[in-house]
């Protein structure tokens, strides 16, 4: 049965990346030295440094870890990919020929263009009606295997408040980054009294970052449950927040 | 040794209670209509179902679960606690003659007060003097066992800032709350280069809550590894952020 994932690195702070480079368009050599890169290096050292997610780039190299098989066992997983404009713009030159996907890969931008086929059985096609359509057309593609959100950070937000998201795996680094980019938080159009709820479905405990597997519930009311305990002693006194 | 620990419970996307309450001061049954409790009482949840928990505050009742066994070692490693002016002003009346600390508790404030005696053990000091003073009384006062920051979230910060944190753990709710007070991020004084670095120390996966206690190792420069990777291959776009 198709689920739809996603998977992203974070620092314990909840950034995915530096604070966002407002220069304007930048080669890969600006983007080195603007703000983004160094925490963007910090939180995915982990995969960067693991043996699968280095064979899949064309790097030599890399640790046999528990990491790697967890990046291993997430391109294996994924049957079609949806992706957001922006990181496709970013990808669409270093990728190359090759890219590392090896899947259909759909993504959500206004501009039409013709399907991009590349070599290695990755394809990039355009779809200008949203997410929702996306990955409709992303799960007609994956066969049995799972529709995996790429990426960035906003498609992934827009996708889970759209109630789409089946399952989110955070790979925790254990740093405080202080500013950069949130993955969650506003941005999925909660109001004061709703949550997202999940169920834990897997912890993996590495040494250098914690990888916690998510079953989305979905979208439910927060409640005033004070579970019995008497109203004049519950509060953030009591609990120590 | 005596380290300088805290632990907090905190939403998934970082919130430890609702969007702060900007009504002034509320009675606890305010309290419970504003907009701190709905996300307060997710959070803690899993603390108030605890059996050891609730026989701190005086409740009957709970679980005797492994969350359970983290309350009660939470409690008995600490010999001393610090606190801030604005956890302590909510807590003094609803914890009344027999506070759940049983150990001494250092106020930060900037009221001077006469130390107040309670029963259990309870007793509350107010210093003047900033938070690193009100750590060094509590070391001193805590023999073997630890100091614990006891809240609330900017106190926590503050000392994370100083570089006083030996041991942070997160109880992490799995629900997203979109928006409230973060634990986290700014206020912690960090350069765009910077970062505080931790290591897990350990995760206890139980089913409705993760505790990852990190030993924090402290600020260190965040640097541009790319692992020996080709520079032009490196970037978002490469692993998917």
């Amino acid at each position: 049965m198709t689920k739809v994932t996603a998977q992203m690195s974070v620092s314990l702070d909840g950034f995915y990346t530096g604070p966002r480079d407002t220069r304007g368009n930048q080669d890969m050599s600006g983007w080195m030295r603007g703000p983004e890169a160094p925490g963007f290096f910090r939180v995915t050292r982990w995969a960067v440094d693991a043996m699968a997610w280095r064979e899949r780039q064309g790097f030599a190299g890399g640790e046999q870890s528990v990491d790697s098989q967890i990046v291993e066992e997430t391109f294996a997983a994924a049957g079609a990919y949806v992706m957001g404009r922006r990181m496709f713009d970013a990808g669409e030159v270093p990728w190359g020929e090759e890219p590392p996907f090896r899947a259909p890969v759909f993504v959500v931008t206004h501009r039409p263009r013709e399907v991009l086929e590349r070599q290695g059985g990755t394809s990039f096609t355009f779809v200008t009606e949203g997410p929702e359509r996306a990955v409709e057309l992303a799960r007609a593609a994956a066969g049995d295997k799972d529709v995996a959100v790429a990426g960035g950070g906003e498609l992934l937000r827009q996708v889970l408040a759209a109630g789409l998201l089946d399952q989110l795996e955070l790979h925790i680094a254990p740093v405080l980054l202080g500013d950069g980019q949130r993955l969650l938080g506003p941005g999925l159009g909660l109001g004061a009294d709703d949550g997202i709820e999940l169920v834990p479905a897997r912890v993996v405990d590495a040494p250098g970052v914690t990888h916690i597997r998510y079953t989305v519930t979905g979208r439910s009311k927060l409640v005033l449950d004070d579970r019995g305990a008497s109203g004049d002693l519950v509060g953030p006194a009591a609990t120590g927040q």
